[in-house]
């Protein structure tokens, strides 16, 4: 285990309420009053979630993004935000950022409620924390666990654009439109509050597409078998990668797609556009294949922090 | 304006939702199906709020109990926290800092509902935040700016005693008392919610005295005289510094303190042990006085962050 991963593990002791789902979901869902409230709270940092050369309105719109991801995937509409924002003597790029946080909450009419600043030293890495706020839908927040055996799995989107797009924005050539996947990736809050009522799990597609489909089935206690042919792909990037095994687990171990992944009977007529790319069976465990067969699992199934 | 200051002037510009209070309170109120939530989130930086010699449990008791305090001020029942760690490659000094942060969670019987870590360079400068979670009195969630004319000014408690601490921390020789004051500031969780409904604004003391009486008195559109000679004065403090007008103004000065102070009509009978130490009159700015006349404000009010 990673350091950081050691450290989540001892938290998760401490992790004895219900509404905090064991820490093994994307967010909290705190009963208060007849209605649920869906609370979650990620940090980004300049050289681990973000690039020191994208631009601060970039970066705020990430920051917002994740989080309401977060809510997306419980099929709750957000309510506000609170930040939290390390200053290291750089007014010029603090005002840019602020710009793009004026913008991106406009965007998805999000409200800032409150927050903290704290004065690092020059030089500091940049580090920032924002806790999202929502209702949950009156048919229940969707977790991770529910998957039900004969369920199949679906993803909306494309997947590895936004990896594809960590690479351009490192020096790659590469298309705009990949760029924008990984420094500005839009939350599904309207798909996941309409895909919320037919689902039996769902979570967002933040580490890796193979890594995050595992952590579902591990948490619902099933085997999750994936089609990785039918992994969907974008056209940039099967122009610029291919389509071919080694493309497709590379864009099925790429982070930061922010598409919505969920369990429904595969028969769903589900309200939204998804693909069809796994069924969950009794047992345990992730296995892949496509119409070739049988694909041994790769080292690495996405992005693991620390 | 420093820095700090200019950029939260920016963020004001986007707290246009009423649930915001315009960034001029301890925390943001939302009403959410019949109820009122409260919300806040600090953050604790080394070198800023603590230092770097204190035992990590004490930095988890003081990122627990500052954020705690806010929902005191409002009145509110904690119903949860979400927190984000920054880890900076130091195992041990972790381990000590979730040992804490578990005992804190359990003294004030507050969950653990989530949030996030992040692995930032070893040696980078330790930071944290806090979100924190509660239900406002079916009385309402007292303002800053409630204040009204011949209200009195009440403290509870006694004002100094951290500010003596943090001087014992940093090698003074002192008293333990007023040390552990520094340390483990309390939050007036059952002082708070008891309070709520007998006044007319509220807020805890975190900056300093003068410095947030004066805030009281800004947004309550008021002027605002306080009787130095009335200040609470805790036994160590006197027997430490004395209690003339220059250790009055000391006390009055420092920060950390984490008292309620409040508005309230003059011949209120409150609840809960105060001191009356000012007047509330039309009008703007504060004055200071005690037995032998005017004072004139110090230069600094308070802890002034950046």
């Amino acid at each position: 285990l990673s350091q950081e991963s050691s450290f989540i593990q001892s938290l998760r002791a401490l992790a004895t309420d219900a509404a905090a789902r064991g820490f093994m979901d994307d967010a909290a869902v705190l009963a208060i009053g007849g209605t649920n409230i869906v609370l979650t709270h990620d940090m980004i940092a300049e050289g681990v979630h973000f690039l020191a050369t994208d631009p601060p309105a970039d970066v705020a719109w990430k920051l917002v993004a994740v989080n309401l991801s977060d809510l997306a995937a419980k099929g709750a509409r957000p309510l506000g935000v609170l930040m939290g924002y390390a200053l290291i003597g750089d007014a010029g790029w603090d005002a840019a950022f602020v710009a793009g946080l004026k913008a991106v909450l406009a965007h998805f009419q999000v409200p800032l409620l409150g927050g903290d600043t704290v004065s690092l030293a020059p030089g500091a890495a940049r580090v920032f924390g924002l806790t999202a706020i929502g209702e949950a839908p009156a048919t229940g927040a969707p977790s991770r666990s529910g998957a039900q055996v004969g369920d199949a799995l679906f993803v909306t989107g494309t997947i590895g654009d936004a990896g594809a797009g960590l690479a351009i924005a490192q020096g790659d050539p590469g298309d705009a439109a990949m760029l924008a996947a990984y420094r500005r990736p839009v939350p599904l809050l309207t798909e996941g509050q309409a895909l919320a009522p037919y689902v039996h799990a769902m979570m967002d597609v933040s580490d890796g597409l193979l890594l995050d489909s595992a952590r579902m089935a591990e948490a619902s206690g099933l085997a999750l078998a994936i089609d990785l042919g039918a992994v969907p792909l974008s056209g940039p990037w099967r122009a610029a990668r291919g389509e071919d095994r080694a493309a497709r687990l590379a864009a099925a171990t790429a982070g930061d797609d922010y598409q919505l992944l969920f369990a429904a009977p595969a028969d769903s007529a589900l309200p939204v556009p998804a693909t069809r790319i796994g069924i969950f069976s009794p047992g345990a465990g992730l296995s892949l294949g496509d119409a070739d067969g049988a694909i041994p699992l790769p080292d690495r199934l996405g992005y693991l922090h620390g």
